[in-house]
């Protein structure tokens, strides 16, 4: 239905029930394993532009070791050093260029790595009672070390939703302060408990435009590591085009027409920005959306 | 499109905006707020079967306050104490009967408000670095008191897929050792970080029943409150009904006739067991996604 969309698609097989026995995980800590070398959480490429995997030999010897998974018959792993990686949690230069130029397989398991690695990376201690943790599982569990808590922890996935909104054949897209000049793209927030994927885009949609959503349709979705977001893209429509932007997250919040929705994204292509505005890059999911609606006619 | 599935719809508006606002947060705790009353993470209910509400003087003078938003100009809250609220993160006797006798907004109030409390007892401590951690911006994040580290930490929601899948009109169930006696249910999974919501329901069902999933359409979402789930209802097609179960997982799993099912389905309407097997609760998304099934037809 959809190509695949960046960050999915990866060729590791997670092969869970590794995780679960100790003996056939160490059974994979061979010369023949491969580690994801990482520069903090940015990607290192080769010069081919592909991932560059080394071997269990250039993990640091204190380094806590995540099970990606096998590929064949080989364990895919990744280093968590014990000093916190540096940088931030959001795109940087070198996470933009992987997804210019990584294969999808290989910027799906770079992409589930930094998810990990990053969660790894800050939950060294015990929410529940402070102590120290350890990774357990091939790291995709952490335990508390004392024993009168014991916690278990688990690597968080953050669901978000995106979405565009129609209202006479027209669509909803805003733009924040920290925006490239001129970009564009649809409404998004993280989903809060208590609620449905449904009435979160319907809340966003409220607080961001001061616009009532309905008719709340799914549409695509994405992992996205910066740092482990699950973008749920949805479509929904509005009866009301009448506008009251929150003035604290948005710096505009306007509607595009077809014709500016389709012209921008030729732009893209073209590595241009578009009359009207410009579309949110192809490795975004808000990209995807808007191609969905563009191809779905009106 | 669904009717409402339980934990929805709750009347509390969130009103995001006086989160960030401590002057106006602070003029809601009046003698007019209301604060939801819960044992440990309980409901606890009115002899009219409705939550109980009680006065902000109900709180224990060391509890930490959480804003859950407004009932008319009213602020809603609840009480985060300082001992741990004992007592299991999952369902349990008093949360299967609030399921039964609250009206829809009130169980959906209370579910949002036990994920919340809920996490927030379990995250006193800062996982980055280990120091204490204080309620921030009505309740809606914590944040580490050590100068060196300030880190930010978030609600979860952990995003869970659960399926059903179809295969020569035949329907995909499965049971763990823990359910009641003869009960199936829809398979389901945790998300993990790296992949979409497609690759999650192919990557569940492969795992546990052996079946290879294609063509995963989204149904339905449901906030679930043990602990703090977002589960997120799909279906999906086999070609291929050859079974190998994940015993460590499944007691069974096994293709139901469309007959079966909606049987089992009307069962429940009576309280009674289907006779080929017991269908999930109705207040379950499982329930919801059976019932999306049998209407859709063959």
């Amino acid at each position: 239905m959809h190509a695949p969309i960046a960050f999915s698609g990866s060729h590791v097989d997670r092969a869970d029930h590794i995780r679960n026995d100790p003996a056939a995980l160490d059974a994979l800590k061979t010369w023949q394993a491969r580690l994801l070398r990482m520069d903090g959480l940015d990607p290192v490429l080769t010069l081919e532009s592909t991932l560059d995997w080394g071997s269990l030999a250039d993990a640091a010897p204190d380094s806590e070791l995540v099970f990606l998974g096998l590929d064949g018959e080989r364990g895919c792993f990744a280093e968590v050093r014990k000093s916190y990686p540096s940088g931030s949690p959001h795109a940087g230069p070198a996470s933009w260029n992987a997804m210019a130029v990584l294969e999808a397989g290989e910027l799906a398991a770079y992409g589930g790595a930094r998810s990990l690695v990053g969660w790894h990376s800050r939950h060294r201690f015990c929410a529940v009672c402070g102590s120290a943790t350890v990774l357990a599982k091939g790291g995709w569990q952490r335990n508390c070390t004392n024993a009168d808590c014991k916690a278990e922890h688990f690597p968080r996935v953050d669901p978000v939703t995106i979405m565009t909104v129609e209202c006479d054949g027209k669509l909803l897209l805003g733009r924040q302060p920290r925006f490239p000049a001129g970009r564009y793209s649809a409404l998004a927030g993280f989903v809060e408990p208590g609620e449905t994927i449904e009435e979160a885009v319907a809340r966003e949609v409220f607080e961001e435009a001061g616009v009532r959503a309905r008719d709340v349709e799914y549409v695509i979705s994405q992992p996205w590591p910066f740092p482990s977001s699950l973008m749920i893209g949805c479509h929904a429509f509005a009866d009301d085009p009448a506008i009251v932007m929150d003035e604290t997250e948005m710096e505009d919040v306007r509607w595009f027409t077809r014709e500016e929705v389709t012209e921008a994204l030729e732009a893209t292509e073209r590595g241009e920005q578009g009359r009207a505005f410009g579309a949110p890059p192809k490795t975004a999911v808000a990209h995807a959306l808007l191609r969905w609606w563009v191809a779905r006619g009106a």
